[in-house]
């Protein structure tokens, strides 16, 4: 288990290009803001896919470690991302990230995208994780 | 069916962020390569998983237009990703997109991620597109 | 909207083969059972895959049923399985869906299935339909 | 490595209700042919869903077996299935897999189904399978 500020503190520097801002993690989740900038956006005043992606993939990065613990080598597996409604391009984006499995190698986790103040989410993301092996 | 020229002047409105150079477009699929910067790495001198993402969701947009035609309106509905190995962080990603399934109204491709010149794939992704409607 | 008996008469007409009992329906939402038999066992006293896979199928199907109403011609277009632990041979799998995005031509639903009576779950899917156009 | 006959015996032993059967593994893939039963069709002719995902996880776990070599412990961890065509009631599918990557943890592979003698595929999965520990 690690505290908002460990996991703030070590997300600056595995990710020191996220403009994510960490507001809750623990008890297996995790939630989190993103502004979103003029790179960001698509024609149209939308934010761009990868941009969500990249939010939810910070979201279980950082759930994982509210949960076993700082975990630096833990990497992404796998993703899938379905697009459910067009994001504001005036909100952040918030992302709610729950753990589903936290086993020894691997670990599972959902995050619902949405942009902040509109209660139905904008994008549902299921992604994985692989931890490395730990030392006895 | 849209040209290279015609298809990169598309991409070019419509990502104007995008750093992916289409280098190939028709019968169905599209390839292009895409520079790393270094806002574009991990820890480790490897390539973001979202970037990634976003290059596989570029090719696929082009991919699309090469095949029914420029289609402004085709927007991602899923995408899911496989992380294989790790990228290099010096050579550029290059994208081969395929489409599987090209519907009235869904599109199915799937692209392998390769570091330029590595013949075994970083990242795999299926991503479906929806079409608008067609006029009569 | 359609009541649990309507869904019920529904589904024994669609899906002959299937074991499901609809438990629950409405709210965007469906509860199933599904009685594991014989040819559904894995050596090693678990549930095959697809026997879980099914069941989630048979969950969206029903809860789309339950909410846009009666849609004969609703058709999955995609699944993405993550399977957590496994199962157990000897109870029921239950299956929680939930539809996270319900549109004009595609649904978006999310099932969490479990053993009977055990709080952690066995699988979880995310799944498509595409709905037919609706006539004016 | 494993050979065909190998293969065939070992898939009898673990999936004995399985109608699956093995035409070719070896060099990363496999190929199999699966009749379609009654009990696998759907309404309107059609072969049911989770009887193509049964065939494609079968083909990714023989494709396993002829890789790494015959494997028991292997065992799904996830399945991405995009469903494309309406398969023929009245032929067999047919499943082309391909590993796409073989690690010492983790197998991602995909797959691709038809109806015998239909060059459009009906489904196109992608698959991992987690492999167990070895022993030094």
């Amino acid at each position: 288990m690690a505290t908002l500020e460990e996991v703030t503190a070590f997300i600056a520097e595995e990710f020191p290009q996220t403009k994510c801002v960490v507001q809750a993690v623990g008890n297996g989740g995790s939630t989190l803001l993103h502004e979103v900038g003029v790179n960001e956006l698509r024609p149209g005043g939308t934010v761009s896919g990868p941009t969500m992606m990249g939010v939810a993939d910070v979201a279980l990065y950082v759930a994982i470690h509210g949960e076993p613990g700082i975990t630096p080598m833990a990497a992404t597996t796998s993703l899938t991302v379905n697009f459910l409604r067009k994001p504001a391009g005036d909100k952040p984006i918030v992302a709610e990230c729950k753990l589903i499995k936290v086993g020894k190698t691997l670990v599972v986790g959902e995050v619902t995208l949405y942009s902040q103040g509109t209660p139905q989410p904008v994008a549902h993301v299921v992604g994985t994780y692989s931890l490395p092996p730990r030392k006895a």
